[in-house]
Formats: C-alpha cells, structure tokens, sequence
C-alpha cells in the first residue's frame, strides 16, 4: 500500500534479531496498513544491527537493512525510535543512553537491563522527555505494565503476586497434573523447549526476581533492584510436597510477591514457592501461562493472564510500545514515570507469612509434644496438625497461624536437632488463605 | 497538605453523586497528595452537580461544592475537566457535547450511552482534540479498554470474549456449585443487592449488549451500537442444562462475543449463555466477577480479570482516566480514538458454533433414527449422543460439530414437530472445545 500523503513515516532502528526482534519486524510488516489507518502513522523498520550478518534469520530484509553497527543505527539522524532487544546490560544500556540523548524514544524488551539500572535510564529519560517504555520485559504479551503505570496510577496498590516464569510453572504444572517428579518435569520442559538447557536463571528464581524488581519499582514507585529481591527457586520442591498440598486444597506455583507494608513506607519483594488455594484464581493458571495478580484498597482483586514468552507475544507488547511512542513522538509529547523514591525493602527475615512444615518422625509416645514444645518456644502457633503414615514412615504436616519468617527458620532448625525428626522438609508459604 | 508551587491545579466537575460518583470523590481526597507527587498535578473536585441537593450522602462536600444545575458545572470556566457518572443518554449525552465543545476533556462511566451514541461523541472529542475517556463503561474496575486501545493497537485482535455482567455470573454460579434452580438464585442475588427489584437489563442481556458493542467498536474500530448486538439472557436456563454441561465437563456462562470473521471486514458481535470447557481460564471466574478473554494472531489469549461493578472499583476506573485526561490537558495533548468504519455486523443466523440440544423423548424402538433423519436433512452434524434415563424419562443429549445457527434452529424446530419428541430444551452454544 502506498503511504497516505496525510500519514508520517516513523523509522525504527531494531538492536537484536533473535526471535522477538524476528516476530517484531513480521508483524510491523503484516500490521502497518491497520495501523497507518488508525493513527495516521506509517511505521517502517529502516536498520536492524545484528552481531552476525550472514546468519539465517526467520525474516526477510531489504537490501542495506542488516548492519553489524548497532551504535551507527542509534547514531543515525535518519531513525526515528529504536527497539533494543538484545537483552544483557552492556551494550544495551550504552546504546540505550545514547539513544536517548540523542531524543530517540526507546522500547525495550531487556528485563536484565531494567531491573538493574532501570532507575538511571528511567530518569534519563524522563529528564530528557523522551518515552522509554518496557511492556515486554515483564510477562511477555500480557500488558501489565501499562495498567499499573497508568490505569492504576491513582490506585491504592497493596500487593501484586505473580506468577512471572513459563518455565517453572510448567514443570510445576507437570508435577501437579501427571505426579512428575522435579527432573523428570524438568526433562520434558528441556525437550519441548520450554526450559534451556542451563536451566538455572529459571528454575532457581532469578528471573523471577528481575521481573519482581521491576513489578515493585513501578506498582510502589520505590527504587528496587534485582538485588534487593529474596529468591528460592524450585528445584527444592519435591512431589511429595505438592501431594500434601494438593490434599489439603492447595497448588504450588512460583510466586514473585511485592507488597507494601501496611502504614509505613516499605516494600516487602520476593520470590519463592508458595502454596494457594485451589479456589484461588493464579492457582488454574496452568502449563507455560504467566498471570499477575493485583490487589488495591479501592480497584480489589485484577488478574492479569496471558503468554509470559515467546516471540510473536513478547512481539505484540514490544509493537504496542512502539505505537505510542510514535503517536507521542509526532504530537511531540512523551508519557512520565514520575520520580521513584528510596524506600527500605524488607529483608526476608522479617516478612510473615502462614507456613507449611514437614517432618519425618519416629512414631513413638511424646514426639508430638516434643516437638509443639519447639514451636512454642520459637512463637510458631499452629493452626492445623496432622500424621501421615505409621511406625518408621511416619511424617507429621504442620500449618502454622502467620508467623515471621525468622522464627519460623528458627524453629525448624532447632527441629532438626531433635533425636526424633529424621528430616524436615518441605517448608512452604502459604498465600491467600 | 499544601499544594507544591511548582504544582497545577486541575478542577474536576462531577455530574451525579450516586455510589460510583462519591466513592469517586473519596478516592480523589485519599490519593490527591500520591497523585500530586508521581504527576505533579493537584486534583480538585470543585463541583458536584446532583438532582436533590438535600439527599444524605456518603461522602463530605465543602460548601459550595454542591449544585442542581448540571449546565452550569459544564459550562464553568474555571471547571477543567468533567466527570459524568449520571448514566442514561439524555441529559448526559448533551452535557457531555457541551464540555468537549468548550474543550473540557470527559471522562464517563456510562455504557449506555456509549453503545448508543459513543460513535458520535468519539468522533466529537477527536474533532476537538479533547479527551473522552471511559474505562470504567465496561467490566468496572478491570482495565480491559485501555489495554484494547493502547497496548494491543497493533495487535491483529480476532476474538473477544466476555464474562461482562456481574449479577448473571452470580446466578449461574450459585446454579452450578449449589445446584439451585435459576429463581432461588435470582432471589438470593437480590437479597445479597448483586440483582435490582427489576433484574431485566441484567437477567435478558441488555447490560452485556451494550458492553460488547463498546468492546466490538474499540477492538475492530468498527461502528457498533447496542441495537447491532444479538442478544439472550440466562432466564431459561434450566438446572438440567448446567448438570448436563457439567456431566459432560463444561460450566455454562452467560459470554458477550465480538469476533471478526476471517477474511472479510464483517464482524459478529452477540449475548448468550455458552458452555465453556472447565479448563478454560472463563469457567473458573466465579460470583459476581468479571472477566475478558481476548484472542489475537500475535499475542495468543489474554485475560483481564476483576471486579465489573460496584463503587470503589469503578471510582478506581473513573481515578484512572482522570489523572491521564489531566495529565494529557496540562501537556496540551489528548489521546486518539482514531477512526470507526462501517462494517457489517453479521446477523445471529449466519453465525457459527457447536451447539448442545436435550430432546425429552419416547424410548421406543427408531427414536433415534427418526430424530437423527431430521439432524442429516438440515446439515447438522452429530459430534456426541447419549441417552440420560429410561421409559416416560428418557432425554436424549446431542453435541453437534459446528454448524450455522439458522440451520440449528430450523433443524429443532422441525425436531419439535415429531411426535415422539415430548420437549427440546436446552439448546446451548459450545465455546472453545
């Protein structure tokens, strides 16, 4: 379609042709008429910098598209907004900044980046009236980010759990729904391409935590760091776990939890796995699904549902960015995030929480008062008690009335040291009870 | 506390004061000073246009602030913004003309209205370069509009799918978990203040009409008003239907449907209960809540869930669009609606879906051959086929492949003829088996 006389042409420059850079100029290609028709905008992608040009790649490019320079294309008077989807810190932030200065709007998918040094750029760009925006770096294609920075910007927000990883959440799923253990969830992740083959950033929490950071940053307005957030993985959770769970009406999913705390100025972030009720709506979140659950004094309960990952979602998101920045560029306005303020974030130790508690005991007279002895002595009141098996496969589960979290390690530890606990395992928050 | 130099004021006119309007006023007194300080802008409600100034109300106004004369608050110079929460198209819809016409930005909660005459006043404010904001017409306190308008702009959307009417999902929910008959459920729900004295606009449809022809407009940019929408209510569904669909793994619920039908400009928009598999993320949406399941070729599914009633989560909604329109004001820009086309709106009979049909039946030899007969002549192919019961009770349940609408109802028409069908009841669309 020739281009309306009415309608500008906006220039992308794209850093990064992996899968989501890959879908993103596929899908600018498909949708530029509908989106010429409804903003008057022509969107074309003019450079793509890549580290290898010879490389196959899922899209065709014109001739003189693909560059090796990515700092030429941000560089470059003719490009009008950039797309940064290499992922990584360096040398994304650099170009990023350089961007920036140079009063490039800049739409980014790199989760990395921003829950490390988002509060620099963030204020550069603000400083500079230039949008920076990021729907794509948390949940993929569900658009969060944009309700929370501007549906809900008058919004008393109390607490935003999530469940932020495809990958865990499959392996949990698998383990739920077919009595996989850990590794074999695991293998069948690896083989359908759900897990990488160094699964760790994903199992063990980390990119949970990022995304975290980034969730607690703009729901609170407070400066948190990926550094700053808690994180247990799940590789520590076994079937038995979740079949204790499940009898008592409960899943286990990964949450990533920011929360405010109540009449005072700090933050609580972390990630860990967490047991829901059933009835719970992040607990028929199922399969490779991520789902954000919000919580305000005044909005109540929101889910967010949708594909955390994948090319062509984490495309749709980076593609809505990309609009409304070429919409703000030409009418020469540009959207704020407003100032972030230092506030202090909890350490773990002193979060609270319900817990479930696992013990495998020697079946005998007085082990049951021995250990209530413990909990007593450490603060832990238990709400619910039961056994499992007899004689030498005994296992008491125990679910404990909200308790710090200090004095919950305190207490389990002090368990362990008792001639009639042969394991304590298990040891899971309970959320939403 | 005192408004920062460096701050600007904006005032707010309100137009009716009912739950929405003072649970409106009372998050703005709440959140002024967080709002001041993430946006720089002092909110201000300086008048409130009621019908009876004398009624008690829930919240506290200065003196002054109150006024019968609605024509008065739009046209006040020193009133920058309106809030309309008066429902219903007239006065509403010309105080609303009259404020974008002195180029006050609006922000409505009224679908009514906007299923009615939105396509006149959208294409007014976009004239004027003047917000009309209205989040909080559809599905409450969940922010499914900005999310179609904004983040999903580029995004080949296909299907939108809806649980938009909070007092029938009570109903059929009290209907499946309780197995109470439809009018104990509809008197419960009135009890609890979930249905009005008069439950018709809910009960029949007419509220999920509206909502999805403001869904259908903002997601294929197509004129659509609530007189386009096909629409039944949950009125006749029957205990035996919801035990039936549960039996077979499905829960009914009352969906409000806007598709685009592939490859051509034509979309159909329609209210009706559906049988939805239980593992779809729209059965496990239970009580008075909403949510909307939103299909696209980019993006996968997406669902939005929450509260799509009640005065706080409105007001929540309302508090959204306000600090946008009045950010947008302070910065002299406003957001675009963009263009509505005329496109044809399929009617019900063209539409196509798998349908369940209950014949109460005669249990005599060539029953089913006589019935299936009637099936084949009207191209109606049978998917699955049971018999519940024996003798003077026998009931046969079909699950037909998909088949057009006109077709299946000509087909149980003629199926009602047959002397040994004693009732056909039960006829239910399948959803997204």
């Amino acid at each position: 379609m020739a281009i309306a006389p009415s309608s500008s042409v906006v220039r992308i420059g794209v850093l990064g042709c992996g899968h989501v850079g890959a879908a993103f100029i596929q899908l600018v290609e498909r949708q530029a008429d509908v989106i010429e028709s409804r903003t008057g905008i022509r969107l074309q992608v003019s450079s793509v910098a890549v580290r290898n040009v010879s490389r196959e790649r899922d899209v065709q490019l014109a001739d003189g598209v693909l560059t090796r320079d990515a700092h030429a294309v941000v560089n470059d008077p003719t490009v009008d907004l950039i797309v940064e989807v290499i992922g990584g810190i360096e040398p994304a932030r650099e170009l990023i900044a350089t961007a920036l200065s140079h009063g490039k709007p800049v739409v980014t998918a790199n989760k990395e980046l921003l829950a490390n040094v988002g509060h620099e750029l963030w204020s550069q760009s603000d400083d500079a009236g230039v949008d920076l925006l990021f729907e794509a770096a948390v949940a993929g294609g569900i658009p969060l980010i944009r309700a929370l920075r501007e549906s809900l910007r008058g919004e008393p927000v109390t607490r935003v759990m999530g469940i932020v990883n495809g990958t865990t959440n499959y392996i949990l799923t698998k383990m739920t729904e077919e009595g996989a253990d850990y590794s074999a969830a695991l293998s069948e992740a690896q083989r359908l391409g759900f897990a990488e083959r160094d699964p760790t950033a994903d199992v063990e929490g980390f990119d949970a935590a990022a995304k975290a950071a980034i969730i607690a940053s703009i729901s609170f307005g407070a400066r948190v760091v990926a550094g700053d957030v808690y994180h247990e993985g799940i590789s520590a959770v076994t079937d038995a776990d979740i079949a204790i769970a499940r009898r008592l009406g409960y899943v286990v999913k990964l949450l990533a939890i920011a929360e405010k705390i109540q009449d005072s100025a700090t933050v609580a972030v972390r990630v860990h796995p967490a047991m829901i009720p059933v009835s719970h709506p992040l607990a028929s979140v199922r399969d490779s699904y991520n789902a954000v659950f919000v919580e305000g004094d005044a909005v109540g309960s929101l889910m967010f549902y949708g594909r955390g990952a994948g090319g062509f979602p984490t495309a749709s998101a980076v593609l809505g960015d990309v609009i409304d920045a070429a919409v703000n560029l030409r009418k020469g306005t540009h959207g704020t995030i407003g100032s972030f303020s230092r506030v202090p974030v909890m350490p773990i130790d002193e979060t609270s929480s319900e817990y479930l508690i696992g013990l495998d005991v020697e079946d005998k007279p007085g082990v049951l008062h021995e250990i209530t002895g413990v909990f007593a002595q450490h603060g832990v009141s238990i709400r619910a008690a039961e056994q499992e098996g007899i004689g030498s496969d005994a296992r008491l589960v125990f679910i404990t009335h909200t308790a710090r979290e200090a004095d919950v390690q305190n207490c389990v530890s002090e368990l362990r040291k008792l001639s009639v606990v042969r394991r304590a395992s298990g040891l899971l928050r309970v959320i939403g009870g």
